[in-house]
């Protein structure tokens, strides 16, 4: 076994004008990635509506993310939730002076 | 929907004289789980073999786990690292002055 030992906190992007995402596991069901924000928040018109399920934690900085019921959640350092497949959602903020690191488990 | 949020770094036991697992998501595929360590490691006798596939990352703490080759890995904050399945491992140290919170992703 070769062990692949990477850091969450480590390997930023210096260019982070956009979001990154970065895949760290995938399978038949289910794929784990990071996701880096700097200030980014989901574009204005429209709304994620994924067909899997989704495990989102937030490991560094802060979020929110907004409903299409108009309930709306402040995620700081540690805070996590599940979004159910079709749940219509949105990422409306994160903050903007340092990146924020998000991890998200896509499961079917 | 009703949004479920919760905060890894909270909701800490108490008691930590064991190793206290909480099982965060379970699906199919599927099972995210929170560990917390406070110096704790595996027994003494015996390895680890599970018949899923396991993503685990150390979130805080430091941890170290080794495998039945003779390679042993030290974790720190951050570190994540997949254990595919019938790999045997076991945790042989974890840091004794604070919690260890690990995360854990079973997959098929």
């Amino acid at each position: 076994m070769a062990i692949d030992l990477a850091n969450l906190f480590e390997s930023l992007p210096e260019d982070i004008s956009h979001e990154i995402f970065s895949e760290l596991v995938r399978g038949d069901n289910i794929k784990i990635e990071r996701i880096i924000s700097h200030g980014h928040s989901s574009p204005a018109s429209g709304w994620y509506d994924q067909t899997e399920n989704e495990w989102v934690a937030v490991l560094k900085g802060e979020a929110k993310i907004a409903f299409d019921n108009g309930d709306e959640v402040h995620l700081t350092a540690g805070c996590h939730l599940t979004i159910p497949a079709h749940t219509k959602h949105k990422v409306t903020w994160t903050i903007p002076d340092t990146e924020t690191i998000w991890l998200a488990v896509h499961y079917t």
